[in-house]
């Protein structure tokens, strides 16, 4: 996804603008690329930010995620780092079009802009690209992922997110289940009181997705909650057609999806 | 728990003779000590064994896991290790006492006696002890915990169990859900196919328990199932008591406790 980057900026024919939270939002997206679907704004709702608090989005892409965690909780500092120049542009596009201040920085989140790694945040969240990996890969072969051009690793990512983050403060990580294991010894490296929500499709089915939360300086035990359902019912209907009630609220009412006490 | 190691044979006096598995199984176990509760019950019904295929219990203490399996599937072949020459008596005991064939080696996990060590198994479980560490301590200090003289560090049993496991075998294992981090690490590195049954104790709480799988040369990518639910209803009752049907069926008919499809 990053492997060829995107430094000239999309043309208006290449953007769509699409609603999210109920209309809340309006985005500028590229019409092929990376578009934001459902997971950024579950990232964004499960952040336990307070007004007065700041939070940084790490590949923030168009500015989707840290923009709904204003939207459910106004006087929050934003802050993004994007790697590519024509998604940084469209985060501080869809900044200013929908009326909420988001500092958008450009660069890698391995080689932080100067200005950038001076600051500490209340919360960091991040969205890492999904790969398609070979199954038999053994889970910590970084340097493959590296070979492959793919993408920093993981465990970069987590490591990078700590060092941004205050004492106390949170880092949440949406992510496919099948990284649970590098996201979680990187999570275990750097962070403590780590828990773990896994997003189950529907009752009885294996989670896809997981949020994965570490704090700075935490010392609590890790924790696996109960998953949060995402679809009711037994069949696969029409993709969004069967929301749950709570997540509903959360895609269309910019409610939180709070990780259990 | 196995930092004094226990040699000399317990007195009858010192045994309660305690009914599992709705009185299927009588077990002789010491009134002190370690004493088997749901754990290693609800981690044999998770075993996919089939009449005919084999098994290993690493670390069986009285037996009781290897018995619930030969309980719930007649014509496994069981087998079991323990370092503990007082609990290898009992779990040969416990065997002739129920007419249940179980082969109890004696010796260390990390240091198998050279007859199990020329021996592959189909199924391998292990109830490892659980400590308690303290909660800030990283996850993969295992030379803290060798220095606490406590056990073998969870890696070990896991590369020990996948030594012994014929390919396409299963290793499951039952754990406090804090250990996530290194035992799935370990599984990752040994084994393929992980899978993750938390064990929940009532709807919306956090596991306490998880159920982790592996396969010899699995290849699927790794799945986070919706929990098991132990508990029915809201509220605390007495232990026990308000177990949903599924886990009352496991824990009083025999029934199977099965990794979701």
């Amino acid at each position: 996804m990053v492997s060829r980057l995107r430094t000239e900026p999309f043309a208006e024919e290449d953007l769509s603008h699409d609603a999210f939270l109920g209309g809340r939002l309006r985005m500028a997206q590229p019409k092929t690329g990376y578009r934001a679907g459902v997971d950024p704004v579950l990232l964004a709702a499960s952040v336990p930010a307070r007004a007065g608090q700041s939070l940084l989005d790490l590949g923030c892409g168009s500015g989707i995620a840290a923009l709904c965690v204003a939207s459910r909780v106004p006087g929050v500092t934003l802050a993004g780092l994007e790697i590519q120049a024509a998604y940084a542009a469209l985060a501080r596009q869809n900044s200013a079009s929908n009326g909420i201040a988001l500092e958008v920085f450009e660069g890698d989140i391995a080689d932080m802009p100067a200005s950038l790694r001076k600051r500490q945040f209340d919360h960091i969240i991040a969205n890492p690209p999904y790969f398609e990996r070979d199954r038999s890969t053994p889970a910590s072969d970084t340097g493959r992922e590296k070979a492959m051009g793919e993408a920093l690793p993981l465990a970069d990512w987590v490591h990078a997110a700590a060092r941004r983050t205050g004492v106390g403060g949170t880092v949440t990580f949406i992510q496919r289940v099948e990284r649970l294991p590098d996201l979680l010894a990187a999570m275990a490296t750097h962070l403590g009181s780590i828990e773990i929500l896994p997003l189950i499709p529907r009752r009885g089915r294996a989670a896809r997705l997981i949020l994965l939360r570490g704090r700075k300086g935490g010392r609590a035990a890790l924790r696996l909650h109960d998953g949060w359902l995402l679809h009711a019912g037994e069949n696969h209907g029409q993709d969004g057609a069967d929301y749950t009630t709570a997540t509903s609220d959360v895609l269309r009412n910019a409610a939180a999806l709070p990780f259990p006490d």
